[in-house]
């Protein structure tokens, strides 16, 4: 068991081209690419950061977790992913911690990780997604 | 001019107890250590993450902007911190984009970093802090 690195911070917007000028054009960061997550109801956009990315994310519709994000709050930052080894191993650590998890087991994610979701109410009010290559 | 990595990920909350317990108790991360950044009026503590940070910042009371961040929206995500090189450059590449910053030139930061913030509003709702080593 271990939290190998930042793998991405995901970003809730619904202007992905004012993203891509700021974090490409201006920034000069490296774009890696889109990708559909149909079970989530959005689309990611990445961009390359040292080890990680930054992660935006664009709903497909109002009624998805997202969207309602968006509708609630405004867009802005939206959760921190950290990649470890061992995920299950964690996730029976963090169930026998009375730590509060969005899923009963890991679902898989973008870019072929498995990922589950730590409840904002367990971790001081963030929304911390655990994820590992499958 | 070069975005090196994320340096941290900056968390608002009033309870570092809290959260030591699970970021290093549970799971497993470093902690290396807390400082005063007197001029934002918090204490930032930190945990090791591969490359990058995750930062607590404590306010130090109520009228500071991260004691007023938590009265507006709780404790939670609140900023990310991206390492570079050519900092200065980088500030006049976002006045010359019409981008917002904070302030008009680097101030001091924890670690010894020369920091300037760029505003949400110009980068779909979320507080960018570039920071490089002084």
């Amino acid at each position: 068991m271990k939290i190998k690195k930042i793998s991405h911070v995901a970003i809730a917007g619904n202007d992905p081209e004012q993203s891509r000028i700021l974090y490409e054009d201006i920034l000069g960061l490296n774009f890696s690419g889109s990708e559909p997550v149909e079970s989530e109801g959005v689309t990611t956009h990445f961009f390359d950061v040292g080890e990680s990315n930054i992660e935006l994310l664009e709903p497909s519709g109002a009624a998805t977790p997202v969207g309602k994000f968006l509708n609630r709050s405004g867009p802005g930052l939206h959760h921190l992913a950290l990649e470890v080894e061992g995920l299950d191993d964690y996730v029976e650590k963090l169930k026998q911690a009375g730590i509060r998890l969005l899923s009963e087991e890991p679902k898989m994610g973008a870019h072929g990780m498995r990922i589950i979701f730590i409840h904002p109410r367990s971790t001081g009010g963030v929304l911390i997604e655990l994820c590992e290559k499958s």
